[in-house]
């Protein structure tokens, strides 16, 4: 919230001046959008490709913390994180819905913000902003977003589907966002203590971007197509690697072996690690918003996916009967569930 | 909150447990559903259809007061305000996606009354719920719907297309849930002043049902299509009459004359807006939350119209410089914005 610009109470725009100026600069960039915001509904059409739809809410102190989130930062990461969902079908993202709810201490510049980030996202990933609602709330801010993208009836790929020596890949490296959060709350903690001392965030620029400006893998799908694979399972990973990884397995019905030493990881994020004294592989499992993507892909299209600098195989599907396992380094197999590595973090 | 069940904290059950939980009982009704909840995304074929999208963010102490509205009467009323906007596009909803965020004093208990009301609004409307998400808030509760319908190209109708000449029609009648809210907030403060007292609610059941359990004119599609007319221009009236006028003739570039004694309203309206000193008028114009279509016709499908009892010809549009005018019971023209009736309740 720029100190050197006017504020602007919401109240004297009213909701659909609100409206009008946070949407005047939306452009709509795609066929299958017919209408956008300013009525009832949005109409689009997405002639014979199916329809892929997913949603997410944020609620300020349990999702971000504007503490150490600029804005437009927020506004962009919800929209990356909503898309990364329909990418995670094997699917491509075309429009989208934003609904926010904010309290009285938020001018109308702040809420510019906000959008600035929307938009900047919507134009990054080709996507159209067709609707939502900008409404009151007693305390802070929640955002909504519904993402709707389009797919092919037979390349869209779902959680269930992954088979006994199917190939686990993922994409980029993991634990870096995790990690950026880490580094963050640490000097919002200093800082909170000390409001004079400067944070220190200088050389982690990579895990501090993915915690604040994480991007979907807008290329994957492309990518797949190229070279001719549809994956067995798919999923994305908001959660962390172990809690994507059972809920491929619990989906497919089928176990798996995660090799410790295969999975990729970023210096800094390994670094970083270090000076919590956190074991990297924790930040990998658990630590969550890497926005990447796990999938599994059949053992004969091993050859067409060896070479490929996007992916990482960083292990196998299994009978279900031999468990989710993390083979170490040291070559014990752990129990991903025994180990606490669940979703609740 | 019943205070006879067991309550469970919603902790004890984590998200995916409580998604679970409160998703068991879905079934899917829809042949456009392909893939329902439990992936990243849900899966729809609209084949030769194009698509409709709405949505709604809902907060407590703004949009509703959990003090006299019982959880299972917001779930439905929640679902209900979204797929209004479907048929205000005159168009057929099919799918929601339903995203919640909640604070630590609601049980697991309580958000199946929520699901409950829900769920019977999506067997009444013939609607699937295909996604969502569950999160927790700092305070209160936050409820996000985002409605998905079909139309046909042809008969899909917008804000924007009214012409002047053209009779403005409305379902129903008006003013009845702004009156039931009054009421219900008027036995609110005596009880919080006197928790003994019991309050006087009898002989309002039309109103207090207006307000507490809203229905959408699913029947309003069909009706049309069987008297063979296309509005030239529809909205759903969820801010008040003037609002939804003010709407049309700004998306349509018209005016409008409005007659007072064609405003359809009931008896319990008229007598509790006496107990209150509020002229009815006002509160059909400005109360809202209705969820009655107002749409306007070729004055050519007169005859078709004239007759049917599901609609009532309130006024006629007009050029655009001859202003939006409220032509009262005595006969003179009031321009309606010069009465301050405008959205901002």
């Amino acid at each position: 919230m720029s100190k050197e610009r006017n504020q602007t109470s919401v109240s004297e725009l009213g909701e659909f001046g609100l409206i009008d100026r946070l949407t005047k600069d939306v452009e709509i960039k795609n066929e299958s959008t017919i209408e956008g915001i300013g009525d009832d509904a949005a109409v689009l059409d997405y002639k014979d490709k199916q329809v892929v739809v997913s949603t997410d809410l944020l609620t300020e102190g349990i999702h971000f913390n504007l503490m150490y989130v600029p804005l437009k930062h927020l506004g962009y990461k919800a929209v990356v994180v909503n898309i990364s969902d329909i990418y995670a079908m094997n699917a491509i993202p075309k429009q989208i819905t934003v609904s926010i709810a904010v309290s009285g201490k938020f001018s109308v510049e702040a809420l510019e913000d906000l959008y600035a980030g929307i938009n900047l996202a919507c134009e990054k990933y080709n996507v159209d902003l067709v609707g939502g609602d900008t409404t009151s709330s007693l305390t802070g801010l929640v955002i909504s977003i519904t993402a709707i993208g389009e797919g092919q009836k037979e390349t869209i790929v779902k959680r269930a589907g992954a088979k006994p020596t199917d190939l686990l890949c993922v994409t980029g490296d993991l634990g870096g966002a995790y990690m950026g959060l880490q580094l963050l709350e640490r000097e919002n903690e200093v800082f909170k203590v000390n409001p004079k001392m400067q944070p220190k965030l200088a050389g982690y620029d990579y895990i501090l971007e993915r915690q604040l400006k994480p991007e979907a893998r807008q290329d994957v799908p492309a990518i797949l197509k190229k070279l001719g694979i549809v994956p067995t399972s798919m999923i994305d990973i908001s959660d962390g690697l172990s809690s994507e990884i059972m809920h491929l397995c619990k989906n497919s019905g089928v176990g798996c072996s995660l090799f410790e030493d295969k999975v990729p990881m970023d210096n800094q994020t390994k670094q970083m690690a270090e000076e919590f004294s956190i074991n990297p592989i924790v930040a990998a499992l658990n630590g969550g918003e890497d926005y990447e993507l796990l999938f599994t892909i059949s053992l004969d299209d091993y050859e067409k996916i060896k070479n490929d600098p996007d992916f990482t195989i960083i292990g196998h599907m299994t009978e279900a009967s031999e468990g989710i396992n993390l083979v170490t380094n040291a070559g014990s197999a752990i129990p991903l569930e025994a180990q606490g590595w669940n979703h609740d973090k």
